[in-house]
């Protein structure tokens, strides 16, 4: 982490709405883990569990509990929830770009479109007819936008990003480079020797605050629209299917792939690598471990897993033949119970 | 799904050679399913278990066979393969832009490729040199088609598509958005210490009627090709390695994961996030179940699968102890079984 | 496999500083497999089981080992190493395109940037502020690199490659197509509600001599960096999160997932379509078969596996059904276990 970025404490304790305990004039211009963090940094402490590394911080100040104050080695900022202000201090020192509007001349804009003055539009965009694109949005370089595409307001759409026609996204999206949005849905009618291609003639109907990682795709619908709602944050390399809908703040971890006409609820997880096959439905409230495939409909709240751990290879191969093997080891064993117990004869 | 096109019933009927049983002047302006459809739209029964659903439909015409014609309660058409029918109809109501024979001025063009006069080259694509592209193709901005890339006609690329040197392509490929075709094998030769690169000398030989998903990565071959037959249809997210050989017909889901080497039959169908370890062959009609690893060759159709469903993680985690320990299970009740059967002394 | 390219067999023996047994004059066009090479083909014994193809092989010259000499049909290369001969012989006869030193006109270049006088800079590509790159490296059409990003030299990046600010790069990288490096890492506080953004302040440090494949999406660290060491390979279609750390000429296979803070060792393999949960670490010389979850961390080098085999769908449920009452199952064998055993009365 290299920066120029520098604020006293007390600037960041007004910045984020912290209570100050200790030097408001102390330098900060980095921020740190609790175990490495070094003198001009600010730490924090959220799981309680490593409290007692806090004497030990060299950070030059922690954000905290209040209950932890006493506890900290320099200074302190007072939260009820330290990783969320952490989490708000983490945008103080970014140094990613800031794209001031402008729309590159490069760009091919068709004239139908709508852009709103305070827009960047990079190199090599392409926007096509009847798109809207909303106050502060940013388009990165190479990104194309379809017809009749519409972006609420402060989108930021990194590099080469895709998006087909009629797609349309809320406030605040931040969609990674790679991604696509708004591809055919894979459908396909089977006319006994070969796949007649079923149109896609949905969309995608993306809600405020979506966060899309890079590489991935959600497929818009058939006949109505794919469903993202507002809040819900998806990782790289993610597959969604069409007619989807995903619930509010529910979030969708890396190389997860879901089939088509999933619905799943609010606040779920989709833990690393998980999958749902197609037509289900998924409750609020579910948590899925990684790489754990749901394979029918999930009605209560929960965490759910599938799969085996890992073994060393020689003894895994035991385990699989025995697996393949247990209806008849089922089979042998119900044979023992039903000998005479001659203990009772 | 919001279109301008609108149809009267008796166009729909000679439009995809049905039989019209009704009002052929009754309008359609878009399609429903069955339980959603409204008046104004068509709908279609595929699944006889929804029979009973015709009577309660309101959309004002159903794709139907013959013997249900009686059941619908307003029109319908009749068709031997009303799915069929009904992923037809879906094109006359798609609203994907249509792009004209044009050549956008941004779009660099080798001097010795040879492009018919009906294609669309979008902004910013790349051609390199002796690239042949056929009659009415249409090339999305930003795709890059490097030296000797050849597509037959009809072709669809979207927007931002990757595709190597000397990969050929036969007609009416669609190939979505974020896709890379032709990039070199995964193949190092280790020396003992670090792993040296094989140039990847093979190309991609893709037939026709092949569609491929969103960011999915077809590579070229080590020596021979890789060969995509014709009529595959390939989802988002596909990684297919070097010198596979994918039969006529297959369907490959979304997420899949194809090692190299692979040889896979016709009218197969690997499910969502399956896969396949290099070097085997897979027999045509073989059916593979979402996720499933398919661990050596398959002789004989049929459908497979491994994993294990999901659970509630606390159980979960007691059947994951046990599997570890399935050996010992099993040599437990050898152990039983060996104990003199008192019953028969 | 369709070349210009020939050589004697003389001059292949020069360049690849190998011994020459037979004829010098011997012309050679391309490599081939020993089973499927014909006349004018370069074929390669590195597999010691397949030394009695060597008899029937009608390559016109075979790389092999010294023992091996007399058994080739015609002519011999001897080698220590028969496999890495081979790898630099495909080098020999790769036709993928040469990028000569230019810049495109059409490429948008801060005036910032620091470009060695011999690089290659394709159509619309994108080099913001204060980026370095060194001598000889080709970036093909549609790249984007963000500012500050630095590249050694002799970097090949293909065509739409995103690479975000502040990544650093060694010499001999090759990315594919489709590729992002530098997006930002996966992480969020909870405040109860929804998920406040963590913004992503560290870079990504990928080493010298290191491969990554198409579609595939590596994440720059949360404070620190995302590490990527010498020599490391990795295919399509894997995902790396953020403060992972992959230790030298490690192999990490296609469709991978490798959760966020992960330290993998040297000389690792991860198969295909295999993954790891978050804030592990694994040892070096540690093989994880394809589509293996590593759901702990592992201290000891060797081979591990996680997951089932395919099975007939059949009798895969009946084993899935016994696997969820594995616990029961177990108990029941205990009662078993428990019985006085009479034959001892």
């Amino acid at each position: 982490m290299v920066h120029n970025k520098r604020f006293t404490l007390g600037e960041i304790a007004t910045l984020l709405n912290l209570q100050l305990v200790g030097d408001g004039q102390c330098i900060i211009s980095s921020l740190g883990t609790l175990e490495n963090a070094v003198a001009g940094q600010l730490s924090f402490l959220s799981n309680p569990s490593y409290a007692r590394q806090l004497k030990a911080c060299n950070a030059s100040a922690v954000i905290v509990e209040a209950k932890y104050a006493a506890s900290c080695k320099y200074n302190a900022l007072i939260s009820k929830t330290p990783y969320v202000s952490f989490a708000e201090a983490t945008a103080l020192f970014d140094d990613a770009p800031i794209r001031e509007a402008s729309v590159h001349p490069s760009a091919s804009i068709h004239e139908t479109a709508d852009l709103a003055d305070s827009v960047y539009i990079g190199p090599n965009v392409v926007i096509e007819a009847n798109v809207k694109i909303g106050e502060t949005c940013s388009i990165g370089s190479g990104c194309f936008l379809g017809e009749n595409v519409e972006l609420g307001s402060n989108c930021d759409l990194h590099s080469n990003v895709s998006i087909y026609h009629r797609v349309t996204i809320g406030d605040n999206a931040i969609i990674h480079s790679g991604s696509v949005i708004g591809a055919d849905g894979f459908g396909f009618a089977f006319d006994g020797e070969k796949s007649v291609k079923i149109r896609q003639l949905g969309g995608v109907d993306i809600g405020n605050d979506v966060e899309i990682g890079t590489c991935s795709s959600i497929d818009r619908g058939a006949l109505e629209d794919t469903v993202i709602s507002d809040g819900v944050k998806i990782d790289n390399q993610v597959q969604i299917g069409h007619n989807c809908k995903i619930g509010e703040n529910s979030i969708i971890c890396g190389c997860t792939g879901i089939a088509g006409s999933v619905t799943i609820g609010k606040h779920c997880v989709m833990g690393g690598g998980s999958g749902a096959v197609g037509h289900i439905s998924i409750a609020d409230k579910v948590h899925v471990s990684a790489r754990t495939l749901v394979s029918e409909s999930i009605s209560e709240p929960g965490v759910y897993s599938s799969g085996t751990w890992h073994m060393k290879t020689s003894e895994w191969k035991r385990s699989n033949i025995h697996f393949k093997q247990l209806d008849s080891i089922v089979k042998r064993l119900k044979k023992l119970e039903k000998k005479p117990d001659k203990s009772s004869n």
